[in-house]
């Protein structure tokens, strides 16, 4: 019974850091994504395209999670971005707190975007609010269209699902119909794109989507 | 600091219990399978390969361990082998209390073999001892050579290292040497097997690997 009682006390201390963290990106009129997939779903590509597309209208800044490793950093560092490296040793999810401690190493004033790349784990970062606006999960096609039925917790907490890797869908047994209904089934709210970051499908609906977000 | 030390006592209470299973196994002349990988690199179509090759010589039951849902269960069912559901309702791993107590559900006087299929997560369950003989690690050409360097842990706690999806390397940038390299680097005795269960390639390198293991 203590652990659960230290988790819920991590989990409201988390809150409390997280609400703190929004109301610093409102007052510098940062809009926020945090991006939430399993190892492999292309999330650092994603992040690289977002860059693409929307450096020339946004000035973005880039918090990146992991385990162990600044690879992800040095790769989104090449396309002339702010960028943070949090590394967790070991803890399996980002927590408001280590985001906290990040923006005192990142410039908010003047910046429009913050893309907060989360460890890869389609479990645990579900139930950490980082601050941000909105919660994008990632699947991958590869990884079959059962997904959200077994991990719901992401997949009701996100706004965003984008349905990557699009351009092996004829390799792999994948169903699109199936995978759209169970996500829609765990939350019918879910704005669903299909992407690929090798083809380039749906890239432009999911920044023009951002850009309504931010904007609108 | 709290935390920490809760947190060492449930690994310290998970121990003493994986090495109770351990010595319900080893009475039993079970040898016993630990799988884990990111969700979708594969398992449940590894351990139907599994099956598959191995019912004619082992008496083969299965853990299935799921955050929700018992769809990975009913798969596995369907090739006539003694199969427990563990749903951990959002827990993110396997603990050895959990494998205790799916352990008086399944027949284990008389079978052989007994594979326990992880949580997809490549980043909680390493920690956490079942009372496996071997710990084997998944990652599919699909997630990216980088894995055993960002989630260093379950690499370097694993004996096995099975390279899946191999058919779809062609569609990927995917770099097997770099991988190899990089799996090695983490843990220099792991051994690696490249496989497919849409292709075959590797099953037979994988199961008689298992025969040698339990009989030699």
């Amino acid at each position: 019974m203590d652990v659960i009682t230290i988790e819920r006390k991590v989990l409201q201390k988390n809150d409390e850091i997280a609400s703190a963290n929004r109301a610093l990106f409102k007052k510098n009129g940062l809009f926020t994504i945090n991006i939430v997939s399993s190892p492999g779903s292309g999330k650092t590509s994603l992040v690289e395209k977002t860059i693409e597309h929307l450096s020339g209208k946004l000035k973005i800044s880039v918090i990146e999670g992991d385990v162990q490793t600044d690879l992800d950093a040095k790769r989104v560092s090449n396309y002339n971005v702010p960028v943070v490296q949090i590394i967790t040793n070991g803890a399996c999810h980002l927590e408001a707190n280590l985001v906290k401690d990040a923006l005192e190493n990142i410039e908010l004033k003047g910046r429009d975007l913050l893309i907060i790349e989360n460890v890869g784990n389609l479990v645990c970062p579900a139930g950490y609010d980082l601050g941000e606006d909105i919660k994008v999960a990632v699947m991958s096609v590869t990884e079959g269209d059962d997904k959200p039925l077994k991990y719901p917790a992401l997949f009701s907490a996100s706004q965003y699902l984008l349905i990557n890797k699009i351009d092996l869908l004829a390799y792999t047994n994948f169903n699109m119909e199936r995978a759209r209904h169970n996500a829609l089934t765990i939350n019918p709210k879910l704005k669903i794109i299909v992407t690929s970051c090798t083809n380039g499908t749906g890239i432009k609906e999911w920044v023009e989507s951002i850009l309504k977000d931010k904007f609108l």
